[in-house]
């Protein structure tokens, strides 16, 4: 087990009718804020309408910049860095999901850190600080919630790009199941593959010694596997299963699943190639690049060390009987499962399903080692990610 | 699931060579602190000398007060409380297990709140606040480095009491596994049951739709069993092991396995009076508790929905297989196997094997349900109690 620090500040509410608290829980840190939402689905539900009234009951005026879509964009970022500037505001309230809050930690991080804000994507600067954020989450999948995580796409590219830091956790987080029944089937779709995703970067490791945050990963998918089938059979409306999913997700992303172990994150990075390019859901991205991934990860390394963890994979959470399959067999139904699972919840588990032009592969595999090679379980340079794009092509 | 807040903002700082880093922790709160600790095995290891190096490099003075023992005193508190006013102190480092570090958040309590600090156990009144604490964590058991308890032994009565706070919360723990190398065996196996409990306590709930959580604590329990094992084959000094038990005996307390459910609590109670009265290892005592608790439980109610919870505990945390058990069965075959992995650890499973006179067991009977009925899995009164002191007379 390696040497670690985990601290976690965000405080979640989360329960039935919790939306009713924004009010008081953001009059402890400002009187003035920028409400940051897409302008639609949350407008729609009268959840937005909730929460201004709950902002004027507990005192605190706000500035409202909508707009937010998927893969949220750098020009909005500034557009909300320069009102946060002139109207001196103090907090920025995201609503929504990933999108809606990273788009709400990208601006909160502008407003108080001087020159280019993209130098601090592209890893040329490092964060000195953060307006205090704070969610209302509709989307459970990205995690985005409590974690260090910030993912903005830039147009001038375009590129996708993650930024980390301490200062990117929101102080708080409300989190109501019963926001999440009216999601289309597809969102919910993507969100449980984004959580799904953010546990196997962890789960994949070259440590050897972290059998307890194993179990953790290992459980918390087998958690949602089971409750994302409950919501996709008829489901949509059960309370139980929404709030398995919304909590599973928060804690996917909390930090405390990699206590101790290196994640890989090479799968987040080839699908931030596909978002960039074709902004294609995240979620959608993941479920594409992953199972290629890992026959990627079977085909080329036939250790044992690197198979008996492809295999415990297969067993543990996707109920492979270990008795009946070597290894590498094993791995392979794993694989096979997931993918069937993925489409069995309306996911695309290839290229041409989500119509992505497979022409593009080469840039793609080109653009994405930008930093150089990506991933830890394994180590992928442009022609190792080229032969995962091309599996995801099959 | 019920609604829950989380928030948990103890800074973990875990692995080699960690306590080197208490001076420069500490330093960020305060420059003039107690130094809390036994003044035995951390002082004999040498661990207390570097410490003192490290605050000393820090620029952190100290006064130091030891004397700290299992079931901590309340008179050792007070005295605590006195240095801290009369010196003018900022801050409370506890080196130690849960007994020095609950002595510590007690100190650090009492040198707030006025009135006499006894009130706060007895539920009379509420905490306002506590100086901050930093703990490096010697005996991973209690959890207490992460967790809102603190439960003291006021010696006029006995009575040993448990006061739940947030301000009880340390505000960093330093936990070395390499630290718990020189334990003495029942040191260890105490430890390891009384982290197992901490799981257990949480697991037994009315709550039906927690399957996230149950996921998580069963996994928390196998990984803890296994590793446990592990140490108790030769494997005192495998660091790995340790580190699997030291921070999953964190987790285990941290308040994350409980959110969205309301445990038990009531074999912690039983055991209260147990070590209050005979001043027994508070592991120990649940070693004994824990199995006649299960015991009362299937058999006073043969309903499915409680037998099911008991037979999913046998099943997935003691692998008994299900398919060749009926619910009853597998629950006994889970006690059964449970007794035999503490007995295997060198725990006592029944009061006998503690020397306990079970000629008291009506008066601790009477004792336990001072605050009302106890318990929520189910809930016990003076004669319930009684018939599971009997259980674990056996």
């Amino acid at each position: 087990m390696q040497n670690f620090e985990y601290c976690n500040k965000t405080k979640i509410i989360f329960g039935r009718g919790t939306e009713n608290q924004a009010g008081k829980e953001t009059a402890i840190f400002a009187r003035r804020i920028l409400l940051h939402h897409s302008g639609g689905s949350a407008v729609r539900s009268g959840l937005i309408e909730n929460v201004k009234n709950s902002l004027k009951e507990a005192g605190v005026a706000w500035v409202e910049l909508t707009g937010v879509q998927p893969n949220p964009r750098l020009s909005l970022v500034k557009e909300g860095v320069d009102i946060v500037k002139n109207e001196k505001l103090d907090f920025v309230l995201a609503v929504g999901g990933g999108s809606a809050i990273d788009s709400a930690k990208a601006i909160a991080a502008g407003a108080v850190n001087d020159g280019d804000l993209w130098d601090y994507f592209e890893r040329r600067k490092t964060l000195q600080g953060a307006l205090p954020v704070g969610t209302i989450v509709t989307i459970p999948a990205a995690g985005s919630e409590s974690s260090t995580s910030c993912v903005i796409t830039n147009e001038e590219g375009p590129w996708k790009r993650g930024m980390h830091s301490v200062f990117n956790r929101p102080v708080f987080s409300i989190m109501n199941p019963e926001l999440t029944y009216s999601l289309p089937p597809f969102q919910t779709a993507c969100g449980i593959t984004d959580m799904m995703a953010h546990i196997m970067e962890r789960y994949f490791t070259r440590e050897q010694h972290v059998e307890f945050t194993d179990e953790l990963c290992e459980g918390a998918l087998r958690a949602i596997i089971r409750n994302g089938r409950k919501i996709f059979s008829g489901g949509e409306n059960n309370y139980d299963a929404r709030a398995e999913i919304m909590w599973a997700g928060a804690v996917a992303h909390n930090g405390i699943l990699d206590t101790g172990r290196i994640g890989d994150w090479a799968s987040h990075a080839l699908d931030h190639e596909l978002s960039a390019l074709f902004d294609i859901a995240h979620g959608a991205g993941l479920a594409i690049i992953f199972p290629a991934w890992l026959k990627y990860n079977v085909n080329e390394d036939s250790s044992l060390e690197s198979m008996s963890r492809l295999a415990r994979f297969a067993v543990k959470v996707w109920g492979v009987d270990g008795a009946f399959y070597d290894y590498r067999q094993a791995a392979l139904e794993g694989i096979f499962r997931m993918e069937n699972f993925f489409k069995s919840i309306g996911m695309p588990t290839r290229l041409k399903d989500a119509n992505i032009d497979t022409s593009r592969i080469p840039e793609m595999a080109k653009r994405v080692v930008h930093f150089g090679p990506i991933g830890n379980y394994r180590k992928l340079d442009s022609k190792d990610a080229q032969a995962i794009y091309n599996l995801a092509a099959e």
